[in-house]
């Protein structure tokens, strides 16, 4: 079967590999009828090292299931699903809390030797917990929306939750990829009255407008952080959701957070030290949360305003490609043509 | 009036400085009947910057109300009052939020020039919003209980009430030093079922079982995380109370916490850069929060417990002392031969 590997930064390929199959009793084999690349593909795509190559990569798919293993109960053979970017149990404490980033037995599909979503088909480990029955048929027109909750929308929805967004919170949402436009349409969701765009790219933030954006800042650092200031009575706002997970989108973050207020973080962070200290976020009783969303625990919540239409957090996608257009599709994403490329293998 | 200052790192003295007076309209000025020695002021008796010299020192006090502004209307000559270590209007949008040690208008006692809480005498700046009426003479056997409450029971209080500490909870707190001990007190009484106390002083580890602490770990480092591990099934805590400010009680902190939890940070922090990437909070989704506490905010909560003696914080002070007395207490706490130094001018 065809998949995705990356054999150095910049240096993406399709080839032939050994097709998925059943490993374990738990396991399921789905094959990908959408899929797509992912603004964190972008960041080994910048700086891989060379110990990790090379990788399978994709961790967003919806697909048909082809095979079961023996223990597997909850999906059948040809039902549609949808996976998150990490596969849990179902069952641990930490999935039975929300949180399957978290599971005592699963892990990340790059964690999966061989597998990965921009690819033909794939196996996926402990089936029960991870994957996600879809009410439609695969060539519906709600695919693309109903992509976004295996990560981008997951993601999004999980930064305005663990940002604690709510009924008039007034919130600053630093990126404008397709997880800060989602987490627009997170935080709009959640009763945000105010919701400030930082982003640059006119057509994205645009997107972020109908998402639910009410101000769009496009400069960066101190002028960018006067700006939401300036929009926010000169306190900055309650709520800060950091999509992007580089060093300068944290200083953005402190620099416009309001006093008591609170930085989630979903963009992966590219750095492990940073500012923590009383003239960032300690002197202000700012509160620093985020994390790898648990997007299993979001779809159920998610599904039912994507179905009904009063969502279309697909709009994210402004590509499509098969497989062997996927290195191109990275290309034009890290080169910003292109907001998010799905994948239709 | 006499009043501590401190020169450099370690060198404390009690000098003759001009005696508080009004100068604005909502200033009062307080005769201090009983004040302390903090943990805090470890940090520039360990390593003064030479541009802060010399400092007045002190922001924990009891005292009486010797004469007020014009404009201050909630206490009176006579009153017996405690302060916070902040002081503030009482009415911005912050103070009527909880938190007043961001009022807009007001600040900490170190940065008001001239003044300190370890001295006869203090002005307060905006009386009505920083002073707290005490219900008692100044020389109740209630005196060290109600004078926690300026500062370090408020500051393990508030610890406790940001980690989101409540029945069922599992803690853990580092540091034996009077917050932390008053933090594990705070936990109990939000309703914590397992306190583990971090501590190697076993008559503060002692007293810190008298509080509710359910476990003592005297090891530190990778040694006292594996205890802790040990002792939560593997996990860590929910919750994690760090209550001494320096880079070792932070690494311990994510070390111990559960994921999905949060550290609560109180201990001023002795650095700025600090870990929180995917390998230490951002990948277990660990929330960080924390600050100055709003002592001011739980003073109200705080009392009636003092009051009618279910609870008894002022176990904290092992030593009294007068002003003349109060290089000696620097010393003997910098030591760890007293756990704090109660001072009554």
């Amino acid at each position: 079967m065809k998949a995705t590997l990356m054999y150095a930064a910049g240096d993406v390929r399709i080839e032939d590999v050994p097709d998925s199959v059943i490993t374990e009793p738990t396991d399921a084999v789905v094959r990908i009828t959408a899929s797509c690349i992912c603004g964190s593909d972008l960041h080994p795509y910048g700086s891989m090292r060379s110990d990790q190559v090379p990788a399978h990569m994709g961790h967003e798919f919806i697909g048909i299931v082809e095979d079961i293993g023996s223990a597997v109960t909850s999906v059948s053979k040809g039902d549609l699903v949808v996976a998150p970017f990490a596969f849990s149990d179902g069952t641990c404490q930490f999935c039975r809390a929300g949180l399957q980033t978290s599971c005592e037995h699963g892990g990340f599909w790059d964690g999966l030797p061989g597998e990965g979503g921009q690819a033909e088909a794939i196996r996926v480990p402990l089936a029960d917990g991870t994957l996600f029955p879809l009410p439609v048929a695969a060539d519906s027109e709600l695919i693309p929306s109903l992509l976004t909750i295996s990560d981008v929308f997951g993601t999004g929805y999980h930064a305005a939750v663990r940002g604690g967004v709510h009924e008039g919170s007034t919130v600053t949402v630093i990126g404008d990829g397709a997880v800060g436009l989602l987490a627009v349409l997170s935080a709009k969701r959640l009763g945000a009255e105010q919701i400030i765009l930082m982003g640059r790219h006119q057509a994205r933030t645009d997107l972020g407008r109908e998402f639910g954006a009410t101000d769009v800042v496009s400069a960066r650092g101190e002028e960018g952080i006067e700006a939401v200031r300036d929009l926010t009575g000169g306190f900055g706002t309650h709520v800060v959701l950091e999509a992007v997970g580089h060093m300068p989108a944290y200083e953005q973050a402190f620099g416009v957070v309001r006093a008591g207020g609170t930085i989630s973080r979903v963009g992966v962070p590219q750095y492990e030290d940073a500012p923590v200290g009383f003239a960032s976020i300690f002197g202000g009783n700012i509160t620093l949360t985020g994390g790898p969303a648990p997007s299993r625990a979001y779809m159920e919540e998610l599904l039912p305003p994507i179905l009904d239409g009063s969502i279309e957090p697909g709009k994210v996608f402004d590509a499509t490609t098969d497989l062997d257009g996927v290195p191109d599709g990275y290309r034009d994403m890290a080169d910003r043509t292109s907001l998010k490329v799905m994948v239709t293998p």
